[in-house]
């Protein structure tokens, strides 16, 4: 296949480069997929076992997300791919009508530590369930994505820990690209987008020369990862705002597993397009909550009689309904209705933070987007 | 206070006795309070701690449910009638519309067995959360009750266990009379409605005693309590039946805690009109699921490729939406969705179980609900 050919098997994908700010790096974007359209820059919430965890998809309707992230190795693991497609896919498996990004189930599998082992081939690894043994190949994680039926899949590749020697990071991102290489000729549906993922670590060179090396391939976004893996603030900052710079624009860029508001902002002000973590979900379930002034911890005594709402500039249903003092109760009782409404309003958060970021691009204004987070 | 008075306290409050359906003993009715109507046979979720576990307001109000019951005893201990009070009563509290009956407390604070001592005067126990020491009166639960703000209270009674001796169920018995008159003289609310409770263990003469005893005084309705504690079904059924035939037709007939399907099927022939109990809340947590052919449980592994939804004939929003496989799927996940899915359902399928015998009962066709639960 020609490269024309390869780009045209996502048929029904694309990806519409809106306007820039040309203040900042960002840019305002339209992804279009089989399950709709998606304004960018956008926030993922993250369905790790095909659940965005204590909330229902219509809940996630409701706030106005039109994208998740999958997971691929734990819904590989659990529970097992040929069950989701013969139900006839992920989408339908979980009463999602959005769009489903599945990553590769890399970032999971090089997190087993010494339960996997990387060859030229792919890699071994123990499944963190049953010890059972495994091995994924780029083709086969393109063939599980297939199989998932997710929207835009991910390719396998080696998130490098850090700190990493640069003779090693240098040899796994020369392997990322032959595995990306391999993915592409893997793909058979015509339905599902595949994107690239830069590597390179914490070496401004090693990442330029894997952009080098991928953007002539058929990918049809690309992702930075190995970025929000223990690196101080200035060093994510300085390498995320350079890859950015070197990706091509007419292509989506997604900027993997970083999420805290401050750092979509930068990223987002960078050019990066889309955006995951599991913060806003996870926080919820442990009593922090994002708000316009800041995050709460609503486990404090200080809550006990408070009548306001989380916040009080938010308009989504916890905080249209229920106290600060009631939601204190409910954690402290243990009940389940506290996850899903601190969920609820975390995931809201993220959500309305993205369209105040992509309202200062669309006004040429991103560059007050910095003045959001207090 | 004249009784005439006294039964005038609760002015937001009625009931309308509809019709009877003679070839039974069943009644339709209809209760309104200051919260709305609720047709009657009704079934009350249970809201122990001011939350019907895993489902939120609207969750309930989606399915159709009026009223809900709520533990005095637990919101008690926590957060605290005065918290719940100064920030505006219950339903406020919990972002509730639809109605509240709130329970006394007596079958918790009986059920801690040696942390609990009762006097002619009171109860002295000792909370199950940090062993603080208490000392309840008839006169203290009104006034817990009023400062919640519930729709209807219960009074302070002492449900007695199974087996007991005639002797003590006769004085227990005889107290919980006392009580009542007590209880009656504390109410200070015109708002709300007071309940007075039948007991009398398996005795029918002293059932028959306390009612006679009961019957004249301006209670707005009236419990069974002491029933399905333990005793033998026929026994649950024969007492229930007998009590109920007792009670005055013109006020609403409660009988407490009971509530499989069949136990509430068989209690409305009997003519009871309210009901609660924790079965569909909590057995959804544990994945026991009601269908109209018998109870599923969702763990096993021959739901793990099906597709079907809980129940093919029912339309909640997890048959909706959700196959079997994908329910499994989430509980063995752990995934706190599955607890609200199958809450959704089971709440669901308690509801229209009510309603499909009121529609028999409409149509003098009431002997038919026997067929109902397979």
């Amino acid at each position: 296949m020609t490269e024309r050919e390869q780009r045209a098997r996502a048929t029904m994908f694309s990806f519409t480069l809106i306007k820039k700010d040309s203040t900042t790096g960002s840019r305002l974007g339209r992804l279009v997929t089989a399950h709709g359209e998606v304004e960018t820059p956008a926030f993922m919430p993250v369905g790790t076992l095909g659940s965005v965890k204590a909330l229902s998809p219509r809940d996630l309707e409701e706030i106005g997300c039109r994208m998740i992230l999958a997971n691929t190795y734990h819904l590989y693991l659990r529970p097992g791919v040929e069950v989701i497609r013969d139900l006839g896919g992920l989408h339908r498996f979980m009463g999602w009508r959005g769009s489903i990004l599945t990553d590769s189930g890399g970032y999971q599998v090089f997190s087993l530590g010494a339960l996997r082992k990387i060859t030229e081939e792919g890699v071994h690894f123990q499944s963190h369930l049953d010890g059972s043994s495994h091995f994924l190949t780029p083709e086969r994680v393109v063939q599980i994505q297939e199989d998932l039926g997710s929207d835009i899949a991910m390719v396998l590749d080696e998130c490098i820990p850090h700190p990493a020697e640069r003779e090693y990071v240098k040899l796994s991102t020369q392997r990322t690209v032959r595995w990306a290489e391999r993915s592409l000729r893997a793909r058979k549906r015509s339905d599902q987008a595949l994107f690239g993922i830069i590597q390179g670590g914490m070496y401004e060179d090693l990442r330029a020369e894997c952009v080098r090396e991928m953007i002539p391939l058929p990918f049809d976004g690309f992702a930075v990862g190995g970025l929000g893996v223990g690196e101080d603030e200035a060093t994510l900052r300085s390498i995320g705002t350079f890859t950015a710079g070197l990706l091509p624009e007419e292509r989506p860029r997604y900027l993997m597993g970083v999420g805290r508001p401050e750092d979509l902002i930068a990223a987002a002000l960078s050019g990066f397009d889309l955006f995951d973590c599991v913060l806003p979900t996870r926080n919820a379930r442990t009593g922090t909550l994002f708000t316009s002034r800041g995050k709460i911890n609503i486990k404090r005594a200080e809550f006990s009689n408070d009548p306001r709402p989380v916040d009080e500039s938010c308009d989504c249903y916890c905080c249209r309904h229920f106290s600060r003092a009631y939601l204190r109760h409910l954690y402290h009782a243990g009940e389940i209705l506290a996850a899903q409404l601190h969920t609820i309003h975390n995931v809201h958060f993220y959500h309305h933070l993205m369209d105040k970021i992509r309202q200062l691009i669309r006004e040429n204004r991103s560059g007050e987007a910095l003045d959001i987070v207090l």
